[in-house]
Parts: structure tokens; sequence; C-alpha cells
């Protein structure tokens, strides 16, 4: 599926595979695994590919490791049974928040091929036990603001990702000073407008999945 | 630009820099250079990033040189200065036939570019020689087709890549036999079945780039 | 210098060189940059060396970057000058909290590496803008608890770094759910915890610097 | 055995190994596969090793697969039986035509271990089912020249790599437009005489075999 | 256990694993393999981490070998049975002779390690059939001298590294003339000098070992 | 030029630059470095090439450290000027020794390559001040012998390499216990074997190089 966010548009996509990792292997439990990446000219200026460079970037690893910690937060992996789902996040196009988009659209890219598994009584009951968002926010010009631009982004003094629950509990909190550091309240602030920007984005996943 | 052959998609991108590369820096000729790679979803059955397992296959960097090779004969690099045009070609969809979308796609992408170098005065002429176009074509079950998708790929007893220019000529033939050896009677309607279908395509790229 | 927090000895050094890298370099401004890793026995069951498998790996160049990006925080790179301060922080035993000892003994080396340099006259003015220290915090059998040892941290319903400036603001907050989400009120709590132990951190700090 | 095309001399060996890669197991068939190589003083001027840059380069992966290709396409793998052919050329000098000198070669080598394998009863009957050569082809001056040395393979305008069986039937056609586009009647020219070469080298390879 | 000579400090530990490496399971043997490393500001002048460069260096390949290969020398293989002891020699410190400490340290928590095992009955009999212990020795102004620091090393005109048992028997011998060649007497006298150090060391080993 | 001892056969290249690596610029002295590899079918069993696997073997790097030690331990860098020799020593056939025929092989080319700079005044006068040699010597059923062949050199309790210069001093001795220890009147017997040896192959290098 093709998530987009103002000008950020990323493809999520889940692939299922009947077996797991070695280390989790007759444990009768699932695993969830997500790989981040852009294209080259998904930012404004080309960046080189990290297949041609031989490594991968610890942003892009950071950001993997982000999306697969957050997607597992909402998972039973008893009832997903001895199944892998390998998520992948190729963002297209970048204006800001890309991690935020692809955890967003993995949840929902997740959902479908749990719903796609039970059809075929490959689970052994529901294995989603809450839907997960998130949102970027920000402090521009001292003032907080959901999902940023790059450019917004670029300005923020204070950059923040959130991951949140449907039922609107924290699974990720991660917050930094790019300029000054910030105070208790600036943080109370941020964290107030997060909790809502995912609550409005656990709506728009509910109707995307026709719920 | 997103090209579209069937249910194959590639995205083309072409990114221009004002400057070449060491070796040939002073030389007052430009270059072009192309990369090729698939998403892991673009396939039916996903594959592995070659980002993450740290180097790029020998399919990968076989098609990239392809590309960079069949759409360097497409111009003078005399004309184009002393800049670097980087093809981008990044396939979303695969259905057979991807390294000629991609040569197809990128010569579209590369044309737009340099029409936009033309227009701030970047280029010193037009560096356009000619156009590029590529077809893929086999032998299923004893008859030359045009175009084939995975499944005819698969079963294609021949299969050959072709790139032309404009106006007919070859720029590149490259014919494998996947089972039996093939005769000449059967390369020559091969040869003939891609040389119609890449005047065809040099059709539709002048349409889309409203010539 | 050598960081002890209960089980968990971090070996903190800084380097200073008298340049900058390229895409700083006749901006005036300093930089620095810092390095986390921990010996194969460090940790109870022995750890596969990253140089031996030819990549670092995501943890470890996750923790890097957090720890670089939290010393810059309070730094004035003007003052600093055209030079580069590499920080190392190498985990000789591991028991908890590596990330948090690291930033905090890091700040210390850092501060001393300045010292050393205003002594020779190689900084514009005092570079040092804040102090910075770190703590992890979580909450064990529903408690909010400080420092983490390893036992308690696998316990840990949910586990957070805090980073803090010696005068109370937050540099970097990251709040991970290892098993439940966690709500508002937990989050709440978890912060006014860290800020203390924070202030605590920047006490001996201030100490061990002879302030 | 060592194989001389006029200043190029490439070392091909075979390796039998009594067991098959992981996805050829169980299969009843066998396996070949190729790596070609060039020692860095093959060239007038010396090139960097591929091991000591920690990573094959394309035009060597492209070789090595052009070559494993060809092979297997003589070979019955039901005869073989589960047996893998392991094929090194190794270029010690190198004066155009490589590749091809490398192909012809490599069937001779591998022509040999079969023998050696039937002597044996390794094999389930004759896994030979033709006998593969090939030749590089290329205009120079206009002229259509047949196993181009380096100095004008560099000239040439065209350059084309035909793989034949010994009767004669195409196996690879590989013709790319150094310079100029070709057109069909130069793309015939060169067909003709390739086919003619390469029936040249059968006979020189059975005369080799002793049959 | 952490080891000093002069200025040079290695920290040495050894960990034992109940499994052998493939190459040597069900032969009813064990073994022991060695890692030797430096902390990037082990020495005066910052050196770069080779998991950061992505691929360990010679000089550490060739350590490491050295390490290994001379402890492997006191070892019964058929009394420690199938485990694998594992050495970890990493220089805190580097102020010449650090891979001759790494070995003298090396068997000391090798010794400490059999001790543990013979203790649990993990072994069939004592697997230790000799001690060893390594000095460096070289010629400094004409003078042969024992375990020289890293100035009288960068001034060496002939740098030996020897490895004894404790009943004075050679297991490695390693003489590189870094200026003039040598002749037999210095050679001579740089033996005899070496095997005093190691019978020093020897005794002090015991002394630790509680012997 | 190819060198041959019994069985091994090694390839041994000199190639000329011009230049000197940076960190040796403006110091009026020149270089020397050596490159030592194996062609995977050197070997009985064939072994896999390091350039397929990506990284170099640590035997791979030691021998090429130990062969470019050993021959600049003949030069005046002074006399070379700013240039770069580099050797390149490729094993054909390997039936032990090969790496002291590998320093034997690559003097000769050394002298060879220096021969033609002086003709063409490259030099600034003879950068050769000795000769060097080398050879395997080691202990087979108690008798010390020269020269092993592999299935000694596997039998052989005791392995020296030994490198001489043309009168007798020692640039290199490595002696390592493959077996039991080795006591002060074996290791003298091989020394003097050793320098036998290295003697007669100085006659063999003059006679060669037609002194």
């Amino acid at each position: 599926m093709l998530v987009e966010f103002g000008g950020t548009r990323v493809l999520c996509a889940a692939s299922v595979q009947d077996s797991v990792p070695r280390w989790r292997r007759d444990s009768g439990l699932g695993w969830v695994t997500a790989e981040y990446a852009m294209l080259p000219r998904a930012t404004n200026t080309r960046t080189d590919r990290e297949s041609v460079k031989g490594r991968l970037g610890g942003r892009t690893q950071e950001i993997s490791r982000l999306v697969g910690r957050s997607i597992r937060a909402c998972l039973d992996f008893k009832a997903l049974g001895e199944n892998t789902v390998q998520l992948d996040c190729d963002v297209l196009q970048a204006d800001g928040g890309t991690r935020t988009a692809a955890i967003t659209g993995a949840y929902v890219a997740l959902a479908d091929a749990v719903g796609w598994m039970r059809e075929r009584g490959l689970c052994k009951g529901d294995p989603l036990i809450a839907s997960v968002a998130a949102v970027s926010v920000g402090v521009v010009d001292g003032q907080p603001r959901l999902d940023l631009c790059y450019e917004e982004d670029v300005a923020a003094g204070t950059d923040m990702n959130v991951v949140c629950t449907g039922d609107g509990r924290f699974v990720e909190v991660q917050g930094t000073a790019e300029g000054a550091p910030f105070d208790r309240a600036e943080l109370d602030a941020l964290l107030d407008l997060a909790a809502g920007g995912c609550a409005e984005l656990t709506r728009l996943q509910n109707e995307v999945l026709g719920r």
C-alpha cells in the first residue's frame, strides 16, 4: 500500500513466510521484522544508494529497528503462530516524517496481511491486540506543530516522534533537541499534540481497513 | 517518470550534476551513468535487499551497465559539456522485461533532463543525437513473441533483448538460448520482431515528450 | 576516564584534532563525533566482534549517533574553532545503562579535553555552554526505578533513556514500551525520576572536574 | 589447461564435487558454475586486485555469468547426476577476447573432467550433449574482423561475442555498438564471420580432446 | 585478567563453549582460538576502529593467528574434550610488546578457565601439557634489550618475538631486521636473552595461578 | 617471471609507478609493496576465491606483509627516488614453500624492474643494496630438511622460514613448532641449513640476472 502524508510517499508491503528465524524455532511464537529504505531520488538532492556503497547507514538501520519495534508492540505472537511477517517500507518521495509515515503504513499492511492469513486459517486467533500509528511533532517559531514538512523539520528547535496505540497509550517517544534543549512544559505540549495526531491517524487506518 | 509495460512498473529519474567523474575532468566532455535496482516486493516472492546483504548482485550490476551503455549511445558528450546525468531505474513491480523498460524509460527521463538543461543554457548544443528504445523478444511454443511477461519469459526457449535507435539501427543485441540453442532463422525472425517493437516504442516516447 | 555505574564500566576518551570533516571546512565551526563499542566479554555471554563480522550492528551505530547528538547539544562550535573532538566510549563491563553511562562519561572526557585546549589557547572562548548527563529509568513490577541493572532492564515493562543539561532541561528523551504500552501518568513519573537522577549526576560530574 | 589465442592466455581448470548447491539437492540433477578473473598484471597497465578492494567488479561478475550460462547449454544435467563442476578461468595475459577464450577453454576443461568422471562411473550416461566454442568479432575500419586483439578491440566500432555449439547453432549472441549504432547488414556479416570462427575452434577442441 | 608490562596493558579473557567448530565435530578433540584487538586510544595517536572501517587489518589478523597458534602449543586437545576456549586479548594501552603481553596473559586466562572446567568435570584429564610465555627483544644502540617500550621498539635495528614453554623450549621465533640485516651472533644473543625473559615470566605466571 | 621450486610455481611481476603513497610524498623516498595470492586450483583441493568471499584471509595478508618487508630490506629508498614498485606474486601451483618462493622470485622481478628504471634514468643511483632470497626448512622424522614439499610440510614437527641477504645475514626468521616445541640445538641446525639454502638460491638469482 502507498501512504501519503503531504509530500511524503511511502510504499509499505507485508510478506508472509511460514517459518521463523532460527533463534525463535519451536517456540510456538511468530515474528515481525521491518526494513526501511529510501530511493535515491526520494530526496530533493540525490542520495547515494546504500547497496552501491556496500553498507547500510546508521540512520537506515535505526529507523528499520524503530519500525519493527513499534509494530511488534501491537502483536500477540502466540496467536500469530510460527509465521514471520516481513514489512518493507520504501520511501518514494520524502518531505519530512518518513519514519512515522512508514510506521503508520506498515501497520495497515500488517493488518491486511493478518486478514489474509486468518482467511486461510494460518493463525491461531487474532494476533492484532492493538493498532499502532505514529506522528512527528516539533516546535517551529516557538509553536508546537504537527507533521512537519522537510522545511519545517530543518527549522524546528525540537523534533519528536511519537508512536501510539489506537487506545491512546504510548509505544515509543523519541524527542531530540535539535537546537536549544527543551523544558518540561514544551515536552508536555508536544506530547498532547502528538496524542491527538495519532488518534486522527487511527481513525483513517480504520477507514482504510474497512472497520 | 513511471514506465508501465503490462505488469512491469519502473520509476526512472534523471539527476543532473555540474561536474564529471575524476577520470573525465578537463576533457570538455560530459558523462551519463545509470543504476538499476528492484524493490524487494517487486517480484512475486520477496527478494532480499542488496543493501542489507552488503553487496550488489551480478544481475543488478550487469543491467546497470547495460542501461548506461545503451543510453550513452544516443549522446554527443561534447554538446553535453562537463555535466553528469545520473539515471536511476527502480523497479516497483516486475512482470518480465524490466531491463528493456528501464532503458526505454531512462531515455525519456534523460531527454526531459536535457530539455531542462538547455532551457537554462547548461549545454553547448543538442546532446541528443538519437533516441533509444528497447524490447525483449522470445520464442514461446515455437512462436516469436514480443515483450514477454514473466510467465512467458520462464517458458521461453530463447530470450533476446534488443536496443535500437529511433532510426532503426542496433545499439545492443543480447540473445541467450535458455533451453535449446537457436538457429539463424529463429535469430532473424526475432530481430525483425524486435525492430518493429522498438519503432512502436519510439513513437510512444515522442508522444510523451511532446514531439 | 573510566565511568562506573554499578556493574557497568565504560572507558571514555577524547582525542583532539586540529581540523574538521570536509563538509565543515572553512566554516569557522568545530565538530564533535562519538563512537560507542563493547568488548566481546563485556556481556555475560560473549558477543562476537563487529570488526570480525565486518559490519557495525544497528545497535552500535544507533548508540554512537545518540552519544554524539547529546554531547553536541552542550557545545558552542564557534568557540571550539575548526577543531574536532573524537569521543570513544568502550564498554569493558556491561550491567545495564551502558549508553547513558557513555554519555555521562563522554561529557567529562570532553570537558577535560576542552580544558586542555583552552590552556593551550586552541579555542576562541568557552565552547561548553552546558553540561550534559544521562540516566536510564524504567518500570519494574509497576514501580518507576532509576538506573536499572541488566536483570531489572530485562524485566522492565518500559525502558526510558533521558539526557538532561545541568540546568534541568531535556536534550533527548527516548522511551520504549518493552511489554505493554505505557500511559501518560507513567511517562510523567519516569520523566520526574530521570530529571532527579540527571541532577545528581551533574553534581558528581562537577566534583570530578573540580568545579 | 592453458588456452592461448594470440597474446591472450587463460588458465582453465575444472573441479568436481560430489554434491550440488542447496537449491538443487534431491533433484537428481547436477550443476556447473564458472568464475572468471584476471591477474593484476594480465593487462598492460596493472589492475587492482578485486580481493584487495573487497568486492567483485561488475565486469568480472558479468563474464563469470556468461561463461557459466554458455557452458550449461551443452549439458544434460540428469546424466551428470548430483555432481557440481566448478570451472575456473584465470587470465594470465590479456590481449582482447578473454571472455571468448575462457568459454572455449572452459569447454575443454569440462570435457576432460567429464571423461575422468565417466571412467570412474560417476555419471549416469554422457552429460555432454553438445560442444561449445566462442569468438569475438568486430568491425575495424569498416571491415568485419575475427578475434580482435586489444588494439583492434579499442578501435572497433561494433564488438560482438558469439557462442556456438559444435553443430553451428547459437547459444549466446552479444553485440554492442561501441561507437555508431550498426545496421542489419553489418549484423548479418558479423554473425556469418563468427559462425565460421566457432566452427574452426570446434575442430581444434576436438583435436585437443583426441576425438 | 589484566596484564601490565610497563606502559602496556592488555585485558585477557577466556570464554568456554561446550561445542567445537564444524570441521572439528565428532573428533573428540577440543579447540582454542584467539582474537587480538586494540582500543582506538590505546596508542598515543588515535587509531581508527576496524569495526568502523569494515575490515580487519593485516596486523590484527597476524597477531590473532600468532596468539592462537602459541597457546594451542600447550594443549592436549583430547583431554580438553569437545569444548572451545575463545581467548580475547584487548589492548587498553600500548607501549611496545603488546603481542607478547597478549600471549603471556592469554595463557593465564586459559589456565584459569581450564581450572574452572576441571572443577565442573568438563574435561577428561589435564589439557595443559605445558605453560607458555612470550617476550619481545631487540637490539637498541648495538645492545640486546629485553621487553622494549614503544620508543625503543621504533629505534630497534632488529625486533624479535619469542614464545617459550615453561621448560625452556621454543614455540615460536619471529625475528625481523627493521633496519640492517642481523648476523648469527646477534641472533644468538637475542635468543639467549629471550629465553631468560620467558623463564622469569613463567615464574610470575605460576605465582599468579597460585602454583 | 615464473619461479619453480619442485611442484611450486609462482608468477612474480613488478610494476613501476612514478609516484608514492600519500604518506610518503615529498620525502624524496620511494616505496615497494607486495601482494601474494593463490589461484583457486593451485592447491590439490580447490580453495574459494578471496575476491568472491569479499575479504582477504589472514594468511594472505600475513604473507603479503612478509614479502613486502623482506624485499624492502634490500633497498635504498633514496636512490629509488619517488617511485613505487608494486610486486605481485601469484601462486599457480602450490607444493610447499610458496611464501619463500614468492620472496626469492620477487627479488628477481624487482632487480629486473630496477634495471629497466636505471636504463631510463628514473633512479638516482643503485637502489639495490643487497640481494634477498628465502627458504623453508623443517624437521621431518627427526631430520632437518630443506625446501619441504607439501607432504613433508604437513609431517614436519617444526617449520621455519628464513630470509637472508646475498652476503649471508638474516632479514627474517620465522620458526613455528607445529607439533612439539623445539630446543636450541634443533633451532641452530635449522638455521645452518637455511643459510646454506639461501646461499645456493643467491647463486641462481645472480645467474638468472646475468651477473
